[in-house]
């Protein structure tokens, strides 16, 4: 039995766990997230890695994410942007666990232009992760966007976080479509319609009109026979489509946009990003937290 | 016992009935609304004007708003836009009702220059009360909004609506205060404070990006030591100013604006387009009501 390392993801929603041996990923566990253990992580935490500690303990453990909120494991602090790779590390929380020192990574904070603060907490993990799995992302200007539910629009400079912006367009898709009166109680999964809704909502985006444009989710319905599919569609391309035009009226960048994150999500980002002109390129989630959290690192 | 006639507004919401003698109200009753009662509308209406049955049954009833809708009591039309007073009386459904003559008003429908469909119901009885009660706003051209759940933004050109936009405003908001995970849940009601963020989001609002400044709700409380109230302030000046900058974007119009309605929130209204450099007046709801109902006539 070699000697391992634990690295983790612990957001909100979930926690994954990797045990990581000679740089080679060798079991994963998942587990509860922050927002359902709170105050009880470590417990939590225990109980998740529990089978792995038969093997003896791990000679070191790197969390990321709400693990490090002030609801969470213990707080860690938030690094202040402009951010590069070294400092944000530099920023983690380090204590003892049993024997093992345990990390639990530092968020990011910044203030943008308009004198508006804005934090984060995992993604960046995932953003210095990508610079360093890509090589190619630590050099120059890029955007970098993770679409979810609260989705974090950063700006890379030469490999440091320079600004990034908090846009809730997951949030207000789900209250729109599960909470609202616009949303279609009666959708049927109809991909096609589905997608017919979704473009004429980027087309709609194109004046950057959100509020005004919410209505036809349901007038269209009412008056010009489209079905609860292409609503649902239609709201997804308003919402995605006047975020990107906000975006690149706020964060001024030219060249593709990198999309890291959920499949499914980032392909619906690459068309609206299209529909507007913008070239993207899309990188796995895991495997950019997994490089931020040092796995190609002895 | 003078015969009576009676009026009435009958929307989602709430059922206001109106017993009118010698064209002067002398009674008035409340019932609930059609979204409630939905289907079992003419026992509700029963119930809620057996009272005044007993002396006798009235000469006429009339009645607007959600009771005219599909799932109301009858259904009525909507008349198409460009339309006046006349045509839009003429399109009321007319039937008996137990001996007395009952209409219900129409809607009201119209399509937008960018082909977006869009309905009334119920607000159309308000904005030609209003030309009715104010001879002036029957000449030239008007912009008259309806605030509440759903806005309407109505242009009214000499006495006719010539097009209007729905824009749910209210409901958005609702959502992001009770819904959302950007709605403060420790709100203290300290109105100087809300009043502060108010303004600041009108403030925000003026570049009309509403997505990329609503996360501030929440920086600016975990960052800039903001307050619940603060924040929910924000929110409102935010939603407001931006659904402002995006109707003069969308219905060109110079002058003042009309408000008809809530007092509370038409005030804030009147501060959102005052932050626009946009003058406005404010009318009261239910006379406007009255009087498209007929208050006035024999």
């Amino acid at each position: 039995m070699s000697s391992y390392k634990v690295l983790g993801d612990w957001g909100t929603s979930n926690l994954r766990l990797f045990r990581v041996q000679e740089g080679r990923i060798t079991a994963h566990r998942e587990g509860p997230g922050i927002g359902e253990v709170g105050r009880q992580a470590e417990s939590a935490f225990e109980r998740a890695i529990a089978p792995w500690l038969d093997d003896g303990p791990p000679v070191e453990i790197r969390l990321c994410g709400m693990a490090g909120a002030r609801d969470g494991w213990v707080e860690a602090p938030y690094a202040l942007c402009p951010a590069d790779a070294q400092a944000w590390r530099a920023a983690a929380i380090r204590f003892d666990w049993r024997g093992t020192p345990l990390s639990i990574m530092a968020g990011l904070t910044c203030t943008g232009a308009d004198g508006v603060p804005d934090v984060m907490r995992g993604e960046e993990t995932q953003i210095f992760g990508a610079c360093a799995a890509h090589p190619e992302l630590a050099q120059g200007r890029h955007l970098i966007v993770l679409p979810g539910t609260h989705n974090k629009w950063t700006l890379v400079e030469n490999g440091r976080v320079a600004a990034f912006r908090t846009v809730p367009t997951g949030e207000m898709f789900a209250l729109l479509r599960d909470r609202s009166t616009l949303g279609p109680k009666d959708a049927t999964g109809d991909a096609d319609q589905e997608a017919a809704g979704f473009a004429e909502g980027l087309d709609r985006a194109g004046d950057g009109r959100l509020l005004t444009s919410l209505f036809a989710a349901r007038s269209m319905r009412l008056r010009s026979g489209k079905s609860a599919d292409w609503a649902l569609g239609y709201l997804s391309g308003l919402l995605i489509g006047c975020e990107i035009a906000e975006i690149r009226a706020t964060l001024s960048h030219s060249g593709d946009v990198v999309l890291i994150g959920d499949q499914r999500l980032s392909a619906r980002y690459a068309m609206a990003l299209d529909a507007q002109g913008v070239g993207s390129r899309l990188l796995d989630g895991e495997a950019c937290a997994l490089a931020g959290l040092g796995l190609m690192e002895n």
